[in-house]
């Protein structure tokens, strides 16, 4: 099958103007970044533009009982390929982050029209992806593939703004809630899905690549450990006499980094957060709090590393004399790509003769649901200096006409 | 001259009463906790039970321009040991900071009236030694030693609670502020000066030393270090190309250890606060700021200490590819006591046969600013746990009673 060749600057002009427009103030609450989330206007004029914009290619667009916008050509129960991402942002967010991902899957609907090839297709925007309306993320892919309760969703999961229930702000919305379970129907007839979305991170960027080509998403724990030691006088307590929870959580951090490292297979391990108490320049710390963010697409080695970070904790907390508490928040398996969509996306990668790269994603995505029901690959496209949940965010339109590109020959070719 | 042995346990019922008197409500604004300083209707109700107990001893009471309580036997232009401590309290504090000491110093007072030594005293009950009224610690001490501008009192120094200078809190309270110069005058008679303190930390009670006399005050040096990484998304970016701030401050947290320990002397630093930004469990930290607290009474040791960490924190940040920067917040030189005082409090103490040790104070006192005019010395007593600037603190009466007989004789042997 040849390789569809489309006009990239044509691709590249639809794709800024989609996501510029969606970065003007009717699409945002806030003057100085992005910021939309689900139920409030800014979110349901981005799912209008969007509705338009896919009705105008003779799409049918519908929303499931919470709100997450479905656009496809084929009639439910015939087979479609899936496409899209997630176009809330992050509270103080960059126009690139997701809503790039929907647009792509726009445009890829677009490019099928006009090359006349009329591909089975299916594009979703994800509700909640980042959790800025309800602190829960990937929220809507979740509802999707029923990974939450009713209970979540009733009494659980609540609004940053003014602490009621998603349940309630869906029902404000006009969305039938009760009926969140049928959500899992948006699935149904997938052959397969492939989300594009900007890497937020520098991989790309530091090696000269346009194209990232997710060979799998990352699992990851995520945890806390807990020193305590002895809140003493910094002045009064001799070097030998002291319970210092700081100097536990400092052998913590750099052996977490020698674990990962040693761990190879692209595990990474990372201490975000930390917290000294009392917190006073004259006071030894008598506890520390430390995050730990541990993953990798290889389970083993990533679970393997925060088994023995914990395990190192306690024995370097008990060898001065302290105690440490490992408590896990979160983990969740990796989510290995599928190889034949990725073979797929290599092929079309390598026609269009543009640098790419196959990476594991670290950050995790809406795709992670899906893939529950259908094959799934992603494609990257590189932001500037990694920087995403910023309204420093960039990315080019152009590596996102390459994307559509290479995502259209790759459904062509699995169709 | 025979040791004078006095009735310990008189006195250390007289020392209980003054403190439990002044742990009761109208001496605190909290209800948990001793809370008291400058200018508010409970500090002045302290100076009140004290001026009280010193004119019902026959000693004469007066205030300086900004509220400094001294009282004395001797008409001005004579010689007098000086005696005292601060009684302000932490804004969380106990009852036996601070306060225990100049109930102390009123009891050796007494004792001297009891025992019909007249020796020639004058205590004083210094201001704002904690810093809860306007932020400043030794406030009263400093002023008295004119370590302060009057640009400080006027408007640099603004109350905590509601944001004015001290300089009108002053005026408000009846205080001829504009006349701070003349606080020094305090000191002008002092033949020595010895102060009594609970220890703020554990070494007579881990010892199970009833008295420690102190052989100088630490110096030391404050300061922070900031470490500018690059905050990566923790899933997306590979060990090796990371710029993990927090990393860096790992590193430093463990060679202040190491360094202040191999320096010996004494010396002691402490990390006591740490900051990583944005401080998310899923960012690489972009930036660590920590706070170095780094005290001794071997000058040369300490700051040799805060230079090497200093130096340290820099090449390590640069071999990892980041920066980090030293900035000093304050530097103080360390204050030694006097050796006749010390020999004398160390006869009185042997005298006793009471288990006592002589020691470094780690922590700062106003026994620094009178020791620009008078040689001084301290007597420390174990506060349990070492737990200070708490409601949590105790002291045992009875220790204080042992320190006002030491401290007694010591006065008689030197005069």
């Amino acid at each position: 099958m040849p390789h569809i060749a489309i006009d990239r600057e044509r691709s590249a002009g639809r794709i800024e103007r989609d996501v510029e427009t969606l970065g003007g103030p009717d699409y945002t609450t806030s003057a100085e970044a992005i910021r939309r989330y689900a139920y409030i206007l800014e979110y349901r004029n981005t799912l209008d533009y969007f509705t338009r914009a896919f009705q105008a290619i003779g799409f049918e667009v519908s929303e499931d009982p919470v709100g997450t916008l479905v656009a496809r050509n084929r009639p439910r129960g015939e087979r479609v390929f899936g496409i899209g991402s997630h176009c809330d942002s992050n509270r103080n967010g960059g126009k690139w982050d997701g809503t790039m991902g929907v647009v792509t899957a726009l445009e890829v609907c677009r490019l099928s029209v006009e090359h006349g090839l009329d591909l089975g297709l299916q594009a979703i925007a994800f509700l909640e992806e980042e959790g800025s309306g309800f602190g829960q993320m990937l929220l809507g892919s979740r509802i999707m593939a029923q990974h939450v309760s009713e209970e979540d969703l009733r009494e659980r999961f609540r609004a940053i703004d003014d602490g009621r229930s998603f349940w309630e702000h869906a029902q404000d919305a006009g969305y039938p809630v009760e009926r969140w379970r049928e959500s899992a129907h948006v699935l149904d007839d997938l052959t397969g899905w492939i989300e594009m979305h900007i890497e937020q991170a520098r991989v790309l960027q530091d090696t000269g690549n346009r194209i990232g080509i997710v060979t799998g998403i990352a699992g990851y724990v995520h945890g806390d450990i807990a020193v305590e030691g002895r809140a003493d006088h910094a002045g009064g307590t001799p070097m030998g006499g002291r319970l210092d929870a700081g100097t536990v959580a400092a052998e913590c951090i750099l052996e977490l980094e020698r674990l990962a490292t040693a761990a190879g297979r692209g595990t990474v391990g990372t201490v975000g957060e930390i917290a000294f108490e009392p917190s006073l320049i004259n006071v030894i710390p008598g506890r520390a709090r430390f995050s730990l963010d541990i993953r990798g697409t290889d389970e083993e080695a990533f679970r393997g590393v925060a088994r023995d970070i914990a395990a190192f904790a306690e024995a370097t907390a008990k060898r001065r004399g302290m105690t440490a508490r490992w408590a896990e928040r979160q983990t969740l398996a990796p989510t290995p790509s599928d190889p034949a969509i990725v073979a797929a996306l290599e092929a079309a990668a390598t026609a269009t003769g543009e640098p790419f790269l196959t990476m594991p994603s670290g950050a995790a995505h809406d795709s992670m649901a899906v893939a529950d029901r259908a094959p799934i690959a992603m494609v990257f496209v590189p932001c500037l200096d990694g920087i995403s949940h910023s309204p420093a965010e960039v990315a080019d339109p152009a590596d996102g006409a390459l994307a559509a590109e290479i995502i259209l020959n790759a459904i062509a070719a699995l169709q």
